[in-house]
């Protein structure tokens, strides 16, 4: 029987499958064979993310897992010793920070973490989950990048735990995830400014859509309406947490009548953009602009001056996810679904107080 | 048998066997547990890397493997889709650029990057090999770190392909490699300085036991000597690559009675090093010091002013590698040995002609 005559006999295995107790035992490999009207073997491609499946087939035995739950006949195969890492891209020094975090506790569990890199999209595209099912990792850390529904499901129904780390967007409420106080974060770096007497304090963020840089700049507001301070608007500047966005919009920014005398960037990579923009226009740091950045990547320390930025625990925030991951495929019930590491404010060379005027 | 009595009852097992031709024949995993006498389950163990088995005993089936070589009785099972990359450390974004390069080759396979991270060391410790063993990935790239003779041979016993990133220390023959052309960065580097009138030229090198770091000293060396210009070795410094070494070796240069014009730093880090020292001395780059790098990771492109310095193909030299653990994993013969990238000169805003007088 071909992959095609299986696609066109399914009829209805669904809806026979749909009267039964969806509540049940889940069902074994042979089980889901019957069911589905198709040979063990096609199940068994479709279990371990194997291509060569009909997309129909293929349809028919995920919707028959996803309803009833998979139990493998034999004791559970152990998973492999790996830990997957989804980078929605690889660049710069964060991804370092994360990887070293990861394998400070892989290291003592003996696995090794995978890589998977998304060359910038924020949801893995096809092939990705099938290639993720045929490693059979020991569980899946999604960093900044979100699985959808059915890439979730299809990890669940093989029993690979998922831990989000900082996720963007949307919570994902099915899934643990590791973050920081973005918020405090951003409440502190806002408040070490006004304590310096900057009144004129620009934000630039990152996108909108991440909830890491909402609730930044949510804690810069909070900070300005504590101390009784509106925001201007021309002052807030929607950056992509890129280098360049730093540069351009400090550009922009001392080109305003009444030009801003701190910054706040909501990363480092921000950060450093404006100090570029600063040697370009003939300004010094801290003289002339204060600087906060947001995230203490290791470059921070060498700038120059070395930056004033919040400190976010990246190492240990992968370390706890990874650990999350070690607890979920033990078994074991995790003590909290949603960790949050304290950021805190690590004063450099790149604030000083206002000068009056 | 215990592992124990195993081990005890090994007596003439190498020596019996030691009598046979060596040239025949691998071995399979019965004939192997025959000549050892132990189980066959106990051979399996040594095979796949588990670490419950006697020491004596791994020792027997190593060696007998390593004598006649190994043959599976079935077909040989797939590797699994994975290439280890092995760092002596992951630490700045060298890393990055390394990995993205193998993800990049990987990715055409659907291969994935699984990374063993050596916390410092150059050479793997015990228990690395036996989980790579373990993970069985189509190959393996060592970047900067060097396998020892047992753990490159118990590779090889299995028929998993090694490649080796820029290799430090003596070339290790057996293993194919990759690197740059080092030798000729370190010359256009410095033949770069000199056509801008530069003659008190230092240099900070990196560690000695490095040969890209010595092959760099000694492409400066032959640019002074063929432009007659003598090498003061109060201008030599050895360095390890660190950006502190950049530093302090910068303020100790400029300490000297007739302190350098220009400073060529065998990587970026070094590079950076000497920007702090320069601004800590009230030097202005380029106009006061001239600057020279190696490597051009992105962070030299920010710096202030951005970083002249010799492009080494990182990202290039990754997919390289990568590409040839694919072809000896297809059981192809390379095309060559040995891949060497060349470099090249990226002039940007650190270097300037020397004052005269």
């Amino acid at each position: 029987m071909t992959s095609a005559d299986e696609a066109a006999s399914l009829g209805g295995a669904l809806d026979d499958a749909a009267s039964d107790d969806a509540r049940g035992e889940p069902l074994t490999i042979a089980q889901i064979a019957r069911r589905a009207g198709v040979s063990i073997a096609t199940v068994s491609k479709v279990v371990n993310g194997r291509l060569d499946v009909a997309p129909e087939t293929r349809g028919v035995v995920e919707e028959l897992i996803r309803r009833h739950g998979y139990r493998r006949q034999k004791r559970p195969s152990k998973p492999a010793p790996l830990i997957e890492v989804v980078f929605h891209e690889l660049r710069g020094l964060y991804g370092i920070e994360i990887l070293n975090g990861v394998a400070r506790v892989a290291r003592e569990h003996r696995l090794a973490p995978v890589v998977s890199e998304l060359e910038g999209r924020h949801t893995p595209g096809r092939g990705w989950v099938e290639d993720v099912l045929a490693r059979r990792p020991t569980g899946v850390i999604s960093v900044f990048s979100r699985l959808d529904e059915e890439q979730s499901a299809r990890l669940r129904s093989r029993g690979i735990p998922l831990v989000l780390l900082d996720p963007t967007g949307e919570p994902e409420h099915q899934a643990p995830s590791v973050g920081a106080a973005n918020w405090n974060g951003g409440l502190t770096a806002t408040r070490h400014l006004l304590d310096l007497g900057h009144r004129r304090i620009a934000v630039i963020t990152g996108p909108e859509h991440m909830l890491s840089s909402r609730a930044r700049l949510d804690g810069h507001r909070a900070a300005m309406d504590m101390a009784g301070v509106p925001v201007d608007p021309a002052l807030v500047c929607v950056g992509d947490f890129q280098i360049e966005d730093g540069r351009r919009f400090t550009h922009q920014l001392l080109r305003l009548e009444r030009r801003p005398t701190a910054i706040f960037a909501c990363n480092d990579g921000e950060a450093i953009g404006v100090y570029q923009a600063a040697a370009e226009a003939g300004l010094r740091i801290p003289e002339d602009l204060s600087v906060v950045g947001f995230d203490d990547l290791p470059m921070t320390e060498w700038a120059i001056p070395p930056l004033t930025t919040i400190r976010q625990p990246l190492h240990d925030m992968a370390a706890a996810a990874a650990s999350m991951i070690v607890t979920l495929a033990a078994g074991e019930p995790l003590p909290r679904h949603r960790v949050e590491l304290a950021t805190e404010l690590i004063a450099r060379g790149s604030t000083a107080p206002a000068n009056q005027g």
